[in-house]
């Protein structure tokens, strides 16, 4: 997928939003559990219940490889069905690789050709050559880490550099150049939002994939005030508000309803600057 | 398992080799094709073959999860032959994991719990949240990138911080605190062996864990040199130069006699030093 089809999505849907299928197995409705593959039941009846308003999945790769090969198996056909229900759609692996080029050679396959999925999470420690594998792959992405939502961000991602620059603008502004705005994503957390306005300088043009609002305490209003770029430029998203909005048997109801909560504050944002 | 018994095991063997199952579908001999899992089937005469010398083995998981279901079948039931034929070796998934909190939590009981590893690499790009649930299961290893062996390392991992210190060894000086030298070990690629004398500065009694030697070009003897301690403190890796020593129906020999050449060099290393 392009950057111009992914807009084109958003001013469709009046939405930029990812709903992220942090699937727990122990959180989903018991009456699911009966399923051969509750998970996949799971994830079929949210997607189905939320695809009108999000643009973006992104499955979190740890909570399928706990359930072993039977989580592979979920994982596979939640892609299968998103790629065949809903083809519009952009699939996120959330899967935060990065090894050496051989290595990421073998999981660059094994997102975009096995799996079927349009971008991949990326952590840049080791480099170039364990992103690059990633780039190779017409309309497929590579969304790197940059400054993520979590309270360990401060460690090492704000570290000054010798130059005044902090790490993760440093890790922006030289990973900017190994691809383009039609293959390259950052992560910047929600709870980072005032942070956004700094990285818009680095990258104007880039798409920012934005976690942390909802149960990690982003607003929505301020990832939208900061972050945005004269087309939109980024993708909120939201996992456990919309999967555990409630866990009885509405469960598919109240996953709408917040999803088309979020999406009508979306939808907002994108009129005020007259993109819709 | 502890340091302890670590260096015990290593005393016996005389050896600090570590085998990594970067086991490739396409590589292994066709014979072993017709069997319902041949990655497993290797993996086992790879480690009948080799395990009298190797006190560690090292899946990288790159190349199970390309197989799906099935890799991760063979990814389990290779842990499991471990596990029950050669109970003294020490396993770590080469997974380079990393991630918010609750994520990290769940890498940690799939790796540590459901698949039983000893140890599991992680990315410290996210600061210490993304590690510390690795830290928190008695006698089970996270261990650290550092200093990668691919030419990529150069572009973050190098970059001088604010007051002379390079990004490797802040992740390594600040880490270091949040574990202990019986849970946290350190990736030191091979290829930047005279790096290692400056990183035992920081960390004299920490594990380092040393891939790159045989296919990638580094030297087992200026590990030795520059990264042993008292007590020898490294485990040096080796992946391909073993596993496809021969391609034919003789790799079982041809790999336990590249592992029994590495041992010997690793003899000589421990007992100029008087370790054994």
């Amino acid at each position: 997928m392009t950057a111009e089809e992914l807009y084109s999505n958003i001013r469709q849907k009046k939405s930029y939003l990812c709903v992220g299928l942090d699937t727990d197995y122990k959180k989903i409705p018991k009456i699911l559990l009966d399923h051969e593959y509750p998970v996949y039941e799971f994830n079929k009846r949210i997607i189905d219940a939320t695809a009108e308003v999000a643009i973006a999945y992104k499955p979190n790769l740890a909570f399928y490889e706990s359930l072993g090969a039977a989580g592979y198996m979920s994982l596979e056909m939640t892609i299968t069905y998103l790629r065949e229900r809903h083809p519009d759609v952009f699939v996120i692996a959330d899967a935060k690789r990065g090894d050496i080029g051989n290595t990421s050679r073998m999981y660059a396959h094994t997102y975009f050709h096995t799996l079927d999925c349009d971008a991949i999470t990326l952590s840049p420690y080791m480099g170039r050559d364990s992103i690059s594998p990633f780039l190779e792959t017409e309309g497929r992405w590579a969304i790197l880490l940059a400054l993520t939502s979590n309270e360990g961000a401060a460690d090492f991602q704000k570290l000054e550099l010798k130059g005044e620059e902090r790490l993760f603008e440093h890790v922006i502004a030289t990973s900017a150049s190994w691809g383009t705005i039609d293959n390259t994503m950052y992560v910047v957390g929600a709870t980072r939002a005032s942070m956004l306005s700094e990285i818009r300088k680095l990258i104007p043009d880039h798409f920012l994939l934005v976690p942390g609002i909802g149960h990690q305490g982003g607003s929505l209003e301020e990832v939208a005030k900061y972050g945005m770029n004269d087309q939109c430029g980024i993708i909120v998203n939201a996992s456990r508000s919309i999967l555990y909005a409630d866990v009885t048997n509405r469960f598919e109801e109240a996953a709408r309803d917040e999803a088309f909560r979020l999406q009508q504050a979306m939808e907002l944002t994108l009129s005020e600057r007259g993109l819709i």
